[in-house]
């Protein structure tokens, strides 16, 4: 059975209750899901899971900066990642303020440490956007990429 | 005295909506403004303008493939349009919809134009999103997207 | 037994060239590859490939109007590559020339097809980018990105 | 007359190396220029500045934690940067290794400060790469993006 950590930072509890969403959702497909605040994991951490969810505000147009030194300090256990299977969210104050280039800078992280994304044909493409506190949409978006990854971590393990 | 050329590609209205808007903000700073369908205008007409503006909607991520045939055309004039000032706006079905992307890759291929772009820190930073028929909300920034770039096309002429 | 089409447009030939090597990585994984230049297909022809690898030119930092043509004709058939594999890559005439962004644009309109991409921890990491003709190092690059798309092809079939 | 701040960040001297010819670059226009680790600066400091250009390695396709901190931090002086000019260098290790977004992620936080930013038609388009130790054409190109901003700061301030 695969396993899936949803790691998020948040400050005004916006990103957080997507997270929530995003656990409630890989949980429906029958998958062991781990949920932490970036301040409570290390690098080497993320090597133990086959589905790796990031979500973080928007601020500047890129994830907070607890998310980026994550990666950065993930330099350690560069190669470890090769394969798993990645998925990204935020919260934000306006719409295009900066949202898709957070979840992108978060998704081409994951692609450089080797790592599977898919996008969605439904809402958000790159990955679930709140604009200011989720709404019912959005965190219907949110549980629709847990699950998602949940289904490519078991496809990838050849359990379909 | 500068002048202006706003460029669009416009299937539903709702672009050609935001391109009047956008019209209308940079010529109450009293500059003079052209406005252009994509089909009507050659990449040579680029040349004549100190300010360029397009706008198209969201397309997979990017923009109509009638504006990527424009720059792609502009190679012949590559070196002309070095210091003009730059802008782009977009219509998108979706929040989080590919328009954040759709305006940075107009915007990119202006800069490898070597033009000048300014973003904002009000509403869409990178510029204007009408999610479907643009609300008032976004006309006020499509008008103040025109100006902004008046005003930066006459400091540049040093007429502040 | 999965399959995979390779779609490229190219005018010098290096693109061509880059093209025919991704087709020999894909091939050694015992897979179905077809070769297209963009001109000849539709995009309804998409639909039959279980996976799919773009190759463009870098213009203006995003892919030749032909290949964004050939995604914006796509919509006819919005939903049918839910799930499918997706590759990119570029041929460029300077290192940061736009490359990045060109084969980003176009992964980013495979994920809003709902799509799957992978990174890469060698090399070009969001896919393989030559500078000019490409050298025995980007050839060697273009056979991987082949490998891991039908890599992936196998294992989301379930036939590792 | 207006000033100029080059702030950097750099591990292994490579990206040093470039905030120094980036220097140069702008002092041969005249203008007064302050060259700054990250680590020496608030975000306050850039208020005082008519032009910013930011330098970091290439890391995950993004700038290192500690330039982000710095501009999450400015989100005080949120309105304080509107009309200033930005630019971005970054040094890598690979062609393709994430460096273009590296810089773009830096130009999009400027764009959110209301920044101003131009591109260039020679080289690294949207601002300087160094692949490894920067050689002479990259140090070239960072003197090249030195004198562009210190051009644009001295024109905004109606002084060409």
């Amino acid at each position: 059975m695969g396993k899936i950590i949803v790691v998020y930072y948040s400050k005004t509890g916006n990103t957080e209750k997507m997270a929530k969403e995003v656990v409630k959702g890989a949980l429906e497909e029958g998958i062991e899901v781990t949920l932490k605040m970036v301040e409570e994991i290390n690098p080497e951490d993320l090597t133990a899971y086959d589905g790796i969810i990031v979500g973080s505000p928007t601020y500047f147009g890129a994830p907070a900066w607890e998310i980026k030194k994550l990666f950065d300090d993930s330099v350690k256990y560069y190669g470890a990642l090769i394969g798993k299977i990645g998925g990204a969210f935020t919260s934000s104050a306006n719409i295009a303020g900066g949202n898709e280039t957070t979840i992108l800078s978060i998704l081409q992280m994951m692609l450089i440490h080797g790592m599977i994304v898919q996008g969605t044909t439904e809402g958000g493409h790159y990955g679930p956007v709140a604009i200011d506190s989720p709404d019912e949409g959005v965190l219907k978006e949110c549980r629709y990429l847990g699950k998602r990854v949940a289904i490519l971590v078991k496809n990838m393990k050849g359990e379909k």
